[in-house]
């Protein structure tokens, strides 16, 4: 029912205040308690993931091997809640502060954003590091995973719902959703859910973005490029190249273009071809590259085709400003990398290329919120706006401004005689002065 | 023309790496040739003017008085791209700086979003500030101003354009558009168009909100409350009140809902209800403020109307919580305030109240980027994606990531034997390390 499931997101939102009004200390408390719930309830998980996976038997190895929920991903996801746990609080962070005239100060601090609306492919690991972060963060979260992960998501949200008893977090500032049609009530609640951040297959994603006025945060594509310059250090950019294609294929970070200038193709090419026979990958070529190497001929389509899969597809170009503006065309504003020892070269690719990440003489894999020491992550963003690039607890918060004034008014300031602004920077951090009379 | 129009939005976008490119020092020489441009071509601008407003002759006194553009209104947007252009620059600031492993180093730094699209009203002096703003942040611009002001915008775009002739800006990173079409245009232009800014009517606003998946920045109401605790200096709540409802009526920042603690009532009403009829305010009251003093009554429509007028509903509460929960279900979220003395009272309000900008013992007219020290704004956002509030440079401002390295590959760090990343926290500030060598 309709009217069913947005009470259901009504209650959510109610809990926001509590959650926001948190202190970090029971925050932390709870989280710690719902580490320690999880392992008591670590059996029933497990029975409920056996479940899961009797269901999924006629999927794909890498689906099952997703939503296997082991004792090594459950210790691994304790662990992980706990260091999320040890992260500052988030909350109330002064960003700035300035004296706009005498008794009248001016702070900018750091807030929840309310209620996140996630959804997630079946990986039951991805449940708690989503909801430790929000959690932390004192944001409100309304989720739905993956359908073959049901009886999993359903046994962690339980015991997670469990620890919570009694605490500020009491009832339901977490709910798990479970059919598409929830999905769809979802994208239609604006007002209530303030933002939602989708993950899974490119085509789930984009028909979020498009059936939604919530904002949306995440990525449709992954259509990550390296560019092996003149002044590459070839071994280097084979490694380099051979990791970025083949170490995760079908993860988001991986790369499905290179391109290599034209000066060291000769040098580059035959080497990068043994090492991606021996991995197994496909290489597909322009007329260059399949006069260097044996390979299949690339088309038109391949340099804008996510294969996700033991697929390449290899450009020669003739500068630096080629392959910026190649990357320009058919990039997905994910990650892209340029290899060379060249650090004019280096300086404007990382400057002209307009993606969440450029890196330079690295695999892109790196693109990911642990790696980047973010402690985990919700998730990739390729918008521009509010979050980019691996998204960590920061990407949760918002902003408010606090004023507090001795009885000011607009009119003193305006007009002949009006009295001018003081405007004076006094920096940040440290405890909120305008939130100064609170015992907390 | 579609294809026309769609034309000129690819050309303002194949700007953008030649002005997210830019120097400050460039930049703000820029600014300094179309203050002094505006300057040569104020006659003809003037003469634009005179125009619109002979054609305006029956539109409402304060929409001429928008309209109308002054020697005192081109002496003051001069003053005010000055003090933009001399703001630091906001491109490239290492927002913080991570030593991922020996010889891998990431930064966040700060870039441009790329082309910002800004519908906004007749109002010539907001064109020059809006165009300052997104001159100085290296952002593109492609703007469509109130129609009765179309001589005065296409002399003004004139201006600034020859200005631009032979600089990193040429040609065209602004373009003004002229019909309703050519909005209608915009708002499908996701993938060129990076972020809308529209201003104007609410209802203009939420037509913009709801047809378009470019990311919206700004706000459709301005139902903005203050609250007189019962701990209020009452003489002080009385010129704040006034001054945030009388100082510019219709303004999204003026006070729609006033509330009143029962216990001060009997002391505030009268005073109010004698300062707000000498200003001609017209007062609608609850049961209790109609026993207190001579008012009308007001209805349940009136506590979510945005009069844009001189006129208030009064409520009386009985705690500074009902007073919160009041403001949670009426409030626009743009700025709610306090009037107390009690310091707790006020902390409370003040983290528990959900909006952008959050005051205690002023008027609520300061929620303004100017009056904030911002230099001058695009718009106020009531959303909490992104920016919040008063927007100036900053929210015109996304990240980028760069990672450095020295050939790393993710496999390294992953399995049995994984090398451990350092995680080595490096702060934020200075030159880009990962752009180091960059001849600027």
């Amino acid at each position: 029912m309709t009217s069913g499931i947005y009470g259901r997101f009504l209650q959510v939102k109610a809990m926001t205040t509590a959650l926001s009004a948190s202190s970090d200390p029971d925050r932390r408390a709870l989280l710690e308690r719902i580490a320690g719930g999880l392992l008591a309830d670590a059996d029933a998980i497990f029975e409920a993931n056996r479940t899961d996976l009797e269901n999924a038997a006629s999927l794909p190895a890498p689906v099952r091997a997703r939503l296997k929920f082991s004792r090594e991903k459950l210790d691994a996801s304790i662990a992980s809640i706990r260091e999320v746990a040890a992260l500052p609080d988030p909350i109330g962070r002064v960003l700035y502060r300035e004296k706009l005239d005498e008794g009248l100060l001016l702070e900018k601090i750091s807030v929840p954003i309310g209620v996140i609306g996630m959804v997630f492919e079946a990986r039951p690991d991805a449940l708690l590091q989503i909801a430790s972060l929000c959690l932390k963060s004192g944001n409100c979260l309304i989720l739905k995973g993956g359908s073959e992960a049901i009886n999993t998501n359903r046994a962690l949200v339980e015991s997670i719902r469990r620890s919570c008893a009694g605490s500020f977090a009491t009832p339901g500032w977490i709910e798990l959703l479970e059919t598409h049609d929830d999905v769809a009530q979802m994208l239609k609640a604006q007002g209530v859910i303030d933002l939602i951040i989708p993950r899974g297959s490119n085509r789930f994603v984009r028909y979020v973005m498009e059936n939604t006025l919530i904002p949306v945060l995440g990525h449709a594509d992954g259509l990550c490029s390296m560019y092996v310059d003149a002044a590459a250090d070839t071994d280097l950019a084979v490694a380099c190249a051979l990791d970025a294609k083949t170490n995760y294929p079908s993860a988001c970070n991986s790369i499905e273009n290179l391109l290599v200038h034209r000066a060291v193709a000769g040098e580059f090419l035959p080497k990068m071809a043994t090492a991606f026979a021996a991995a197994g990958v496909e290489i597909r070529g322009d007329e260059a590259v399949q006069a260097i190497i044996d390979c299949k001929p690339a088309t038109d389509a391949d340099w804008d085709t996510e294969y996700l899969d033991l697929i390449i597809s290899i450009k020669t170009v003739d500068s630096t400003d080629e392959a910026i503006d190649f990357i320009s065309k058919h990039t997905s504003h994910h990650t892209d990398a340029i290899i060379t020892r060249d650090p004019v070269a280096r300086a404007a690719f990382m400057r002209k290329v307009d993606s969440a990440s450029v890196f330079a003489n690295c695999s892109t894999r790196f693109a990911d919120g642990y790696r980047y020491g973010l402690g985990a992550e919700v998730g990739i963003s390729t918008s521009k706006i509010h979050a980019r690039g691996p998204v960590g607890l920061e990407g949760l918060m918002t902003t408010k401004y606090l004023l507090c004034g001795s009885g000011q008014v607009a009119a003193t300031y305006m007009g002949s005689g009006a009295r001018a602004f003081e405007h004076i920077n006094l920096g940040a951090g440290g405890e909120s002065v305008n939130l100064g009379g609170e015992k907390s």
